[in-house]
């Protein structure tokens, strides 16, 4: 945990020879991820992705942020949890702004978010439309997931003998729960797991949210047949779709 | 670093089950800490602190801000240094704001916000100030930092043999390596130290900001003596002094 | 189109005695459609399809919302092409808040907002939380569209003969273009369209938006095929279905 | 009702051949308008006569805004009446703010803001204050509305063997019903009527509002007299007198 | 200047035994006002009616607000000239929202918001309407200023002898010019008056503002004429007529 | 009181001369402050050391905001007494930003804050922050105060036979006294001056305040001994220092 890539790990000389370097911005969330999974998922799995990435591609890598927008019953369970502690849409939109801003005045023109809650989605790209305005385009800034990137054919090797539920229900389900098992075991409780099965979506959003929404375990779609293998896939071919992503937009 | 009191490392029936314990929200900053000390100094700071005092009064420990507000040059360099990444008052304030609102509405009625960067003083009280109004002050709110309580003869103590330049330019110097020498030891590089004695403070201040308006190298008085038993030192009489205020405050 | 179901076309003593029926909220855009359909066509489509709505639930119509989130190239064509009016994500969200907010002041509890811009869904469901805390949940509020609804063998016969290249290509193509034929067949220029096939859609997003990373005739993919039949097939699904959400949701 | 000059009725082409013309934005509001006229008296009176005045300065005519500022009670009749949906102040600022934005963006430099609800005013202007400051004046903004247009000898001709109330208290008296009879005949309702004469205005506002504030049918003054005639007659004139505005400010 | 009536004269005690009595809010504006009147004068009268207007009904005056709404050339001369210092829309909101609320706060329910800037108007009712929903209508406000409630007798008597231009165009002439004889003789400079008539208003507003749309030398309507004499005869039915409204709303 | 250095008592031409000379902008707070000085005291502060440095340093003086940010309880008595009339934070930077931002528009280089209030300190800098990067820094903004320009030895001859008790008691304390008895001595109660010796101050903020935070008249530590001599020895030092100050900023 003491690696060099890590902005807070380095001192302003450090960063100062870093410039020309890419920068990832690991953003998360606080919510709740069933009863096997501890609330910090989002936020751990969104730095330990950009620190390999970072090594991937020689970039470095911004502190994390560790809250994120409101979680939604249909992809994250719902504000209904305790422990999901979430953000305003604003609070998102301004605190992501507010640090590429800074980043850009710095001198950064190669910046990745690297988002891991989907439901931040909207808020950062209207972050990154609004800083790119005012700072006309002089930085180029990627926004992506560990999800989205990933080629089909890894998605089906990911889930070999399990059924994929679609992303939206991927929540503390097979690929989070392979990816902690992956970065953090020591944080994933397969003896806790509660398997449901899995829910089927609903085509709206209906407010206010209620208890029952959502089964009351937490979960979305079943956990079982994780494995830390199955994490590493996705890892692998998320920082190589990733790399090239960076080098199609920064140049090598 | 698994501690069972961080709440990012807690399942969600784990903080529904601890409700009734306080809960530290701990707040640092992203910004230059001089040629020897990374940027990340401050996040580190509360959040080790923030641990520590949720051992000692049975508490949880919320994820923490690793950004916060602008950095000043009479109490932290400023904003030209590169690395140093803030956010605007208002942002401070908002995510302040909602991540309190989230605490309460879980049913924390006990919250210390520990705070490890000056700047973000004003800021975070604000944010106490809206949300108490809001939820008509159902949760006491303690907000409180590393030096404030510390008793006067610790201060002493912990500048025995050397000289205390007040709190103000205490920026990357004794205090901030001590701590840093306790919690973090392999981050903190004596061999890089610049050593050119106290800035003498400005009475007022003055925009914009200029090259020059604090060294260049970036701190604000020696580290030199800096230890970590002076660190240890620090550390256990401000757990000890936030402790009896939460005794205060939140009733045995 | 003097339908008494728009409220625009209401007195306000018809809508004191409407209190306790569905009040349907279209929210559009004004956004590029390739060269054959007109920038209004999120806005009508949602006009239409609330009023088809409100006459099969027995609703009213409140007036159009005409501008809509900012357009994005991979699901609407992006800023660049002239036409394309957006509001920043706070403006959506304000809009959305007061106006509901209004509604339920005027005694309404069961609110449907039907969306035809699918940039514009975070910033919705944002402003439908807020005056949910707001109003403390006395009214339900249902947020959907005309896609999400639809049944999966609706969507197979909406393509007989034809290959669906998922939603976030159908900007302007098959599907948008026969709800047109449906409803607006005077604004479809079927002479005009330009057919470059299918866009292959990049798994992150970049910015600063450029020329280029979209068709240069603003289509994602193709519209041959289109009907008003098709389009009818839609709407009567589409309604079908969200009647059903409405029973569900408001009760008988 | 199928226009060329509706944007919303025009291709992203034809806009982009139409940027060195004026284009017209009209505002309206959601609101009661007495027992005999619908709610969305102004937003159809701003529609209508900004359709009208492109069609006399080759304009085009944005979409209308049907959401406005808070009718007051000395001039709408306020807030207690179902059916009054207004938007806070805020709101109506960045709304006008953003479309007025990107308008100038897309190259337009010659823009009408027509104003069909009074209290609309002072926002509407903000909104092109502070967008004139952040586009350096690059634009050319007229706002203004069809009642400060009419020459006086106009107005006596309209009110020839009637009494005038004063601009303030005409609301769905006789001018709107004039212009609703002209414009939309089938949604004006006569025989519904309710005349009780003129209010007498206070001479300050107090809140809260309260019932009685204004008499309980919703009208200010009597609409006794209106006529399609009428109407033509403040047309014509407005769309004379807005016409020569135009050709003073934007050149031949 | 020291009367007992000023809150800012007055300690906290004094504050507490007066909550039951009208509380009164002065703001202006700082605003050229021609060659021979000084930039307070918004300011000045606003704050001498008040305490005119405390001594006849038994109130107390709260600090005066010395910075308001924007100037607008056709009621102001507008924002070009140096010494005209104007706040955003947000702001004056804001600012006069925070005020009341925190009079409410503290027990006041008889409320007068005495205007002596046009342009501040509209904002000042939003924050009026903004408060008074948040804390439930539990205070009585009334927002007016020095010259809607004075009767056409009393506008006539001033102008005896002399043309009333309007009141849009009495900026910086007889009325205030008089208001200033009466209240500030020393602050006149009638030997600096430029004369050149009345200006002829415009029916709309256009943007940039430009030098040249109102006279150079600041003034909209001529100051000919005016005496301390008849700023009395404002005065006094000023406060006679306020005097009854605060009778009609807060009750004897 | 009708000095020609103030901006209110000035035409628009005497501005327009001005533009090259120092401005100074005093912030002050409707504040209780003990039993015997009035709400004002830091209002009236401002303005008259603003007016006695102006006339040191050939400036001039900006209207006095009269409302600033949030009286604490450990400096300033806190919200619970009658008569303490805040502003949100966000208020506060609004405020000074649109005022500096128009005195820049105007042409002003050379801008002098001067502040009173305690608390307000964080939000001015902020709005001095923000408006500095939006103008790009082309004026000079000093924020001071007048305490920390004091010189240690004149606040040891301040003090001289007295305890000074640290500058965060001095609230209704010995040097404020002093100062209004230099300044406004008529509104000075000797007579009333409850003294209950010092207070001990916390070294932590907690929320929701209670009375009893705080002595219940309002006082945080002994007003006796105060004196218009030891007053004017504040005046006296504190113009001298800003002065210098102004002269190392602004160059002679």
């Amino acid at each position: 945990m003491s690696s060099s890539r890590r902005m807070d790990h380095m001192t302003w000389p450090e960063i100062e020879a870093s410039k020309s370097k890419p920068v990832i911005v690991p953003i998360g969330s606080t919510e709740q991820h069933s009863q096997h999974l501890p609330l910090g998922v989002d936020a751990m799995i969104a730095s330990h992705v950009s620190e390999d990435l970072a090594e991937r591609i020689d970039g470095i890598v911004a502190p994390t942020m560790n809250y994120g927008y409101k979680s939604k019953p249909l992809s994250g369970g719902g504000p209904l949890f305790p422990g999901t502690i979430d953000m305003n849409g604003v609070t998102v939109i301004n605190q992501m702004h507010d640090v590429l801003g800074e980043l850009i005045a710095d001198g950064f023109t190669k910046i990745v978010v690297m988002n891991a809650h989907f439901e931040n989605e909207a808020f950062i790209i209207e972050a990154i439309d609004l800083i790119t305005r005012e700072t006309k385009g002089v930085a180029t800034i990627v926004e992506t997931n560990w999800w989205d990137p990933l080629p089909e054919n890894v998605v089906e090797q990911v889930f070999d003998g399990l059924v994929f539920p679609g992303w939206a229900l991927e929540h503390a389900a097979v690929t989070e729960t392979s990816l902690m098992m992956h970065y953090e075991p020591e944080l994933v409780h397969m003896d806790r797991v509660i398997d449901e099965g899995n829910v089927t979506p609903k085509a709206y959003v209906r407010y206010p949210v209620r208890k029952g929404d959502v089964p009351d375990y937490g979960g979305l779609a079943t956990p079982a047949g994780s494995s830390a293998e199955r994490g590493k896939l996705i890892v692998d071919a998320c920082i190589d779709a990733v790399a090239d992503i960076c080098a199609t937009e920064f140049g090598e």
